[in-house]
């Protein structure tokens, strides 16, 4: 399909990681895996899955942007700590009391999301309380839906590292 | 259900308005409800749905959130214009050459996203070229989910305009 032009902003040398434990609904990780090919972000899947993520039933569930993302497996939150020792850990959590604004975000930081119906574990919120961290409702619902929480924290750290500033206009493409 | 404390931001007196032309799948439009109703939003949908609002489509649909949220219906965009005239829109497109970090966000402002496949028709964009933005995109794929495009857009919003500065914590409640 041709393209018009399109808004982009520079490629960057460390791209932060997103980091989804025990995901339970594949649209909400579709719609995650598209963010982060969207934004150079590595897509970390840790622990058990709500649904399979081979060729077959991914092309299924029309998650066209996957063979497109960065995408890692883990067992365990200690095996991606293992695998990436140097990144820092924003634990997102409806029960924070600290705000996403708040956070001064890094490069190479891993934005670890909970799974949807009852988010991260409770012990490994109480392991890292400073690390524990929110994004604020204000209105009758007080949580919102995981894919928008993680596309409203990637782009935040996008913006508060600079990666948005230097945006140029791409020429049209023919063909995708 | 009970729910921990949560992290929580003040009222506002004039609600973003998120407004979503020809929308055509229902999860999408529902995830935007939700993020409508977790920020006092207001949702309008114009012109066509992909899909019905009824009452008993919107619960087989599990769009748990419908009834929380300030929904109004148009039939097209002028109706809209016509139903809150001092609203600014901002049109959202995969075309634009206006980054959404480089607007200025005023409470009241209209927040417009097209349809999935094509997004706003050429001739409104034209018709409107500096209310024209987009968001920035990095990597292999060049747009997002249309639900997170709306949450990325309409927390920018509320943080550009100090919504998200005075937050508490909420006590625990019993029941939801």
């Amino acid at each position: 399909m041709p393209t018009g032009p399109k808004l982009r902003a520079e490629r960057r040398d460390e791209p932060f990681r997103i980091v989804l434990v025990d995901p339970e609904i594949p649209g909400n990780t579709g719609a995650a895996a598209r963010t982060a090919a969207a934004t150079e972000s590595a897509l970390h899947l840790v622990g058990r899955l709500g649904f399979r993520i081979d060729e077959q039933s991914v092309r299924r569930a029309g998650l066209d942007y996957w063979h497109l993302v960065d995408l890692h497996r883990h067992d365990d939150l200690a095996s991606f700590r293992v695998a990436h020792p140097d990144a820092r850990l924003h634990l997102f959590s409806s029960a924070a009391t600290k705000s996403y604004l708040d956070v001064e975000f890094r490069p190479g930081d891993a934005l670890v999301f909970g799974k949807e119906s009852t988010g991260l574990d409770r012990a490994l919120l109480e392991a890292h309380p400073d690390a524990v961290v929110g994004i604020p409702t204000l209105g009758a619902v007080r949580s919102l839906n995981l894919s928008n929480a993680v596309a409203i924290v990637v782009y935040e750290a996008l913006r508060q590292t600079g990666a948005l500033q230097r945006t140029y206009v791409e020429a049209p493409s023919l063909g995708s």
